[in-house]
């Protein structure tokens, strides 16, 4: 990263942690753009290049996490059994939500009151869990690797979705962590209901 | 439903149906609303009564499609089995797919190059998800049945999506019923990875 990117990214971070800070301590509808831009010490012309909307602060937000947690995914030795490399995936998802947890929680109250925060929400997490079936099927190789991945990819999406969804709705104050090994153990135990044909032979 | 509200559903149906042949024929984006109305031999302003945009015909159908589905779930009687009752559900789908596989891949087409489609499908299908995991929540009572049916609820989304997305890549001539069989095998033998931390006791 050159001079100026560092410098840009900079206060992108700066622009995002001084929203999130005014999010957090008024609400996210009352926060306007000139309140965000005067915390940070921008122009608005400044922040409209970095953020075009309040919305992009938040989804921006996401987007950053998912990724990162792909490249924990990714960053993770050939040799390391699937799902071990997939639970560092997880664990960099229980650390972020210990971490920001208020920005989580920001970002849910947007999604659960604008239909286009969560459209967009929606395709992004839609986008990363199929990156996601691709990096697994890759790990996996093998003739139905490619269907198994797309599955075991919705599994660990839903299993964060779940987890953070409950987390959310008990205020923060549920142990975020016991709840995604609950999921996880489920699954593992071959205890959540799959379709199946009554007549098994007749398929 | 009264008569005259027969009337409009019949009307709707109608233009639904005129629309997808005028979009099999010469392409989605080739078809103007004014040659939809016209085929249906209703004027624009009823049709834009109906329906505000072309992209609303296509999402109306997969929401029409995806309610039958859980419709054909709700009606099973208490006493079939869960994975029996879902599978009338995946079965709904997997024969729509048959008799209308071309609105399916009209959908797709839609969906991969409009962005806003992409995500009003997206929160389309999330909502879905939701909803099925209430049905099936409400079947498995119970102390963990939330989250587990969270997971069923995922996990049938995913065989469905997968499934019909190779059968959309081939062109509509893959046997779907055969890819969705192959998922649900794979989920039922635990081929699918979940991921597990190292140390599973420091958990």
């Amino acid at each position: 990263m050159g001079l100026r990117e560092t410098k840009m990214e900079r206060t992108r971070q700066l622009i995002a942690d001084k929203a999130f800070e005014l999010f957090t301590a008024q609400g996210f509808a009352t926060t306007t753009m000139e309140q965000i831009a005067a915390a940070a010490e921008v122009g608005p012309r400044t922040l409209y290049r970095y953020y075009a909307t309040k919305e992009s602060l938040l989804l921006t937000f996401v987007e950053q996490k998912l990724d990162a947690a792909l490249d924990v995914l990714r960053a993770q030795p050939e040799d390391v059994p699937l799902p071990e490399a997939l639970y560092k995936l997880v664990d960099y998802v229980l650390r972020t939500v210990a971490e920001s947890g208020d920005r989580i929680i920001a970002v849910y109250e947007l999604a659960w009151r604008t239909p286009s925060a969560r459209a967009q929400l929606s395709d992004k997490t839609s986008h990363w869990r199929r990156e996601l079936a691709t990096e697994i099927s890759r790990r996996m190789g093998g003739r139905s690797a490619e269907l198994a991945a797309a599955l075991a990819s919705a599994n660990t999406m839903t299993v964060i979705e779940v987890s953070i969804h409950n987390w959310v709705s008990s205020g923060g104050r549920a142990n975020m962590r016991r709840l995604t090994h609950r999921a996880l153990d489920l699954l593992r135990e071959g205890a959540v209901p799959v379709p199946t044909p009554r007549a098994r032979s007749a398929t």
